[in-house]
């Protein structure tokens, strides 16, 4: 069923989507009052019946509402290095399939793409909306939130706030992802995930994260793409934590 | 390390790099006499050093032999569903770097995408090369194998032969990916995993795969797109074997 996400909560149990969306089943999807669709709205799913179609607006009564139960039992923030040109909308658009609740591009030392300021608001424009579609196809109950670019340290600082966080190192030897997550992803539990650019991190950043408390941790025998690293993480936490 | 596979197996010590591979040493890399590569065979690791560098060989002298150990500790096939058209491009990459040791694509009821067979061969060439472009990058020691297409049938009943088999289906509700495989990946372990094209698997063909043997399991509580379920399940699985 097509699904929607709302920007105010159903006022006497009608809902009301408004631009793209409405001009979407109005046109696109050609829906006709009666017909189905379901709504999201802060953390709330209800599933409704179309009262009105019009190209800026369709009203929809709801029939019955339910707490969402399709997002992660663990919050997680994924700190992805800006990747070479593209390589970010393959990042956000399997990484809100996959659950992640946060996303943060940031530049670190071996960034070969250091996308500037000037493009950053329509970037951010367009990489919340590939989100917003993931979230819609993939049945989500909520949106990942794109934030704007971080510099390292900050990123690192942020990350070493969430009970687990962790970032992927090509030469850790010992610290495997499952001894850096296993058994610690209790329900509600904050977990950072920090990846690197397709040159990895350098030393000196490996060192500066481990000093804020982030695990440096290997994500098996072969090298992982930097677009690869984030998705396999995410699916072993989903794994470990959902199942 | 430059990373090439060779067909044959070193000769009285040194390893002789033809064709694509040797005009990309000379022209591309630029690599002189003394400088060192790697290369695979059979299981088999050899660093080398350069002895002569020509535009359709170069011979290389080996220095240290080791057996691989980048191989995942079992051997997985991916059955994947023909997806629409490009889709499969990447699933090749990203399952080649998770570690697939054969991907056979299939014809299931619900495929948009049907490839002809007069472009089967050309097609698998194009495969083959994306598999061995991703095994050279990520350091791996054998390149998958990407198999003709099958037919549903088929597909089926050579999944059925491994010592663990799955497949993802949206409808399951009560077996979790979890409860499938965890605890049963010994080393050695052939294990089949099943992905359905775009549409899910009919409800007909989820009881032919279960008669089968091939287990119906639930990916977790939102609907992943075609290409992005194998490589969750690829994940999986190496997180919970390999670690």
């Amino acid at each position: 069923m097509p699904r929607f996400f709302i920007d105010q909560p159903p006022d006497n149990g009608v809902a009301a989507v408004v631009g793209d969306d409405a001009r979407h089943i109005a046109r696109s999807l050609r829906m006709a009052v009666g017909e189905n669709i379901t709504v999201c709205h802060g953390g709330v799913v209800y599933e409704c019946a179309i009262e009105s179609v019009g190209g800026e607006l369709v009203t929809a009564r709801v029939v019955e509402a339910r707490p969402d139960d399709s997002e992660p039992p663990c919050r997680v923030t994924l700190y992805v290095a800006e990747p070479k040109a593209g390589k970010l909308d393959l990042i956000v658009q399997k990484a809100t399939e996959l659950g992640a609740a946060r996303i943060v591009p940031f530049l670190s030392e071996r960034c070969v793409s250091r996308p500037d300021r000037d493009s950053s608001d329509k970037r951010l424009r367009r990489l919340s909306k590939i989100a917003l579609e993931a979230a819609k196809q993939c049945g989500r109950g909520a949106v990942p939130e794109i934030c704007g670019q971080m510099g390292f340290a900050a990123a690192v600082k942020d990350a070493a706030r969430a009970d687990v966080s962790v970032f992927a190192y090509e030469k850790e030897s010992s610290v495997t992802l499952k001894d850096a997550i296993a058994g610690k992803l209790a329900v509600g539990a904050s977990v950072s995930v920090m990846t690197g650019p397709e040159g990895g991190f350098s030393p000196e950043e490996a060192a500066a994260a481990e000093d804020a408390g982030v695990m440096a941790c290997s994500l098996g025998r072969r090298i992982l793409r930097c677009e690869t690293a984030p998705l396999y993480i995410l699916s072993a936490i989903g794994y470990e934590a959902e199942l």
